[in-house]
């Protein structure tokens, strides 16, 4: 499973002593060939890592030889020594490979403002070059976790290819691209000019669409590696099918173990007049703390939702307040802007999965978009994180 | 104090029988001359209340008499049956005045979806209007109260004039407004051109600039009404001084009072190159759940900080992320992006009031948004507020 899924890749995870905790916190995936393609997709914050700034600039020529990630700091707001840091990293790796440094995407994830202790960094590194393995993929997924409980992993298969993945994310995950690292790899022949289209079609179907807590990354990278190792070739259009199957399955994987979360909540919007009004109303309900906090409650409070939907500006969605619908769990609690069926008929308790639907009567454009509910669980693992 | 401190006011606060527990629900500010100017400035939702759809009109022509309030109900997605409710009441109050129900604001807060039940509100209406007296601004404003856990009241004074208030809001505390409703009251002789004006300038910069959960009203209202008595005549810049001072008093004192809040937060943005490129970076950094969280835990988190800043668009807010500033209660814990003094030598702990200084070095504007920490009674008081 993982990233050593397709054939072509090696991969590893170890303990180079970045996390407290002692828990493994350096990985490591190589691409084998014998194509080297790969693309990237980074956050949109503009405060962001030095890994972003510099593997922004390895993925240009759509060359991608490896890439090294950490957990236990994320080298943002570290100043020049932090680059570095992530230069040194590339590197090291470009010796163990004998490839250019220029071809190695660098990731990190956790605490803001501290620099990883390079002294361990680079010996943890090493470590990961002598440990890599064609089933190093679940060492390598457990080594990126921060507050994730479970590692997440995908493995796509198609006729004579197949995609592998892995992800890490609980928290901070909203868009552009949750909070959360990722690697996904192929062994499908791929035309270089395909990649980073595809790949940006498949995360903003799946990974711009989960919102955990409305809270952007400075360090959000999705990375894609195609070996060509089955020699079965792909076109654009199959690729970003496959993709956006196993990056919808990371994303659910990410939502499902969201920071003290209780509940996953879809919120599909039915019947806007364009997909980007159907994205913006439900982005717009998945941000409530007061829906978020209902949902916890178990408290099918459709009011709140119709208050968020409410929220979007006209220019941005069409809709006429007076024919929203809105279900919850299949119940129809609100029929043209008011009360309808009961809503001691929904029954939230039963199971993790909430669905709210809301149907505009605008349009024909339909979108959902992820989130999970707002809990004791959240607020106590936030406020204590970094102290 | 309240709205009953300007000469040529009359009040009341009453139990109608609307709220559960018994607590006072009907509140009626009369203005009883000799001029009968007023304004109103509501919710920018989409969703509002029937409330608001009726009051809109009412101040369409600067002419108010009255204001009549009830909690326990928000009159919002209850069909043409709740507008026939606002209709009524106006009706009511109007019938007692001798005035036209076109010169009656109507303000509901409680629950969505919910009619408050005719049969109480309209004899809830009738004792208010019996228990009027020029003392009664402190029961209108406990009969305004949800879950407010005190009576917002304010009274600025000047010479020979002077502004009084009164303001319910512990939740849904977003712009534009906050999930509040306001009626302010003053003696002054005022030129009816100039109320409206006047009171947008103030409710602009005082409660468009609290936002306690992100969440916006569908019924916010604040009200003003002049009644000449005091028979000294106010300039409009006059005017707006003394109402800014009232609205912000009242702001301040709904985020101190907000569900479940243990620190208030004053995110104050120094040298942006426009003020609203100050109110868009205060208020990102006001939206943050990690931030709350942090800050309830009572740790100096420059990091979400700085990663909440970077969300804000380069059109909306011109600046170089590796120049920001960051101090916490005074401590400067980040330095042109980087970390700067020991996070340790922060106190958030001692008082309640946090103050959290974001220097852009992009210009000359200053803005404060404040909003409160995202605790444990939030979440509890949230996830069980209608069942």
């Amino acid at each position: 499973m993982s990233v050593t899924a397709p054939a072509g890749f090696r991969a590893a995870g170890v303990v180079a002593g970045l996390k407290p905790s002692g828990s493994p916190d350096v990985a490591l995936v190589v691409n084998d060939g014998p194509q080297w393609v790969g693309a990237a997709v980074f956050t949109t914050n503009r405060v962001v890592g030095w890994p972003v700034v510099w593997s922004r600039l390895v993925v240009k020529d759509n060359v991608v030889h490896a890439v090294v990630l950490n957990s236990g700091s994320a080298n943002v707001c570290t100043g020049p020594g932090g680059y570095e840091d992530v230069h040194r990293t590339a590197d090291h790796v470009a010796g163990f490979l004998d490839v250019s440094p220029g071809d190695v995407v660098v990731c990190s994830t956790g605490i803001i403002g501290d620099r990883a202790p390079r002294e361990r960094l680079i010996p943890g590194v090493t470590a990961a070059a002598a440990a890599l393995s064609p089933d190093g993929g679940d060492d390598a997924a457990r080594a990126i976790m921060t507050t994730d409980t479970v590692p997440k992993t995908v493995h796509v298969v198609r006729d004579g290819w197949s995609v592998g993945g892995m992800a890490k994310g609980a928290g901070m995950l909203a868009p552009a691209l949750a909070t959360m690292l990722c690697v996904l790899t192929t062994d499908a022949v791929v035309d270089p000019a395909d990649v980073d289209v595809a790949l940006r079609a498949a995360t903003r179907a799946t990974f711009d669409r989960i919102d955990s807590d409305g809270c952007m990354s400075t360090s959000d990278t999705v990375t894609l590696l195609a070996s060509g190792a089955s020699g079965v070739a792909v076109d654009r259009a199959t690729l970003t099918e496959a993709l956006t199957q196993a990056c919808a399955a990371l994303a659910r994987g990410l939502i499902a173990d969201a920071e003290g979360a209780t509940h996953d909540i879809a919120v599909t919007v039915v019947n806007a007049d364009s997909e980007d009004a159907a994205v913006a109303v439900a982005r717009a309900v998945t941000r409530s703390n007061l829906v978020k906090a209902a949902v916890f409650g178990n408290d099918p409070n459709w009011g709140r939702v119709l208050a968020q939907v409410g929220t979007v500006p006209e220019e941005v969605a069409a809709f006429d307040p007076e024919l929203i619908d809105v279900a919850i769990n299949g119940v129809q609690v609100c029929r043209a802007g008011g009360a309808h069926e009961p809503r001691e008929r929904v029954d939230m308790a039963a199971q993790r999965e909430v669905h709210i639907e809301i149907d505009l009567h605008a349009g024909d454009a339909t979108a959902t978009v992820w989130t999970n509910d707002l809990t004791h669980g959240y607020v106590h693992e936030n406020s204590a994180y970094t102290t």
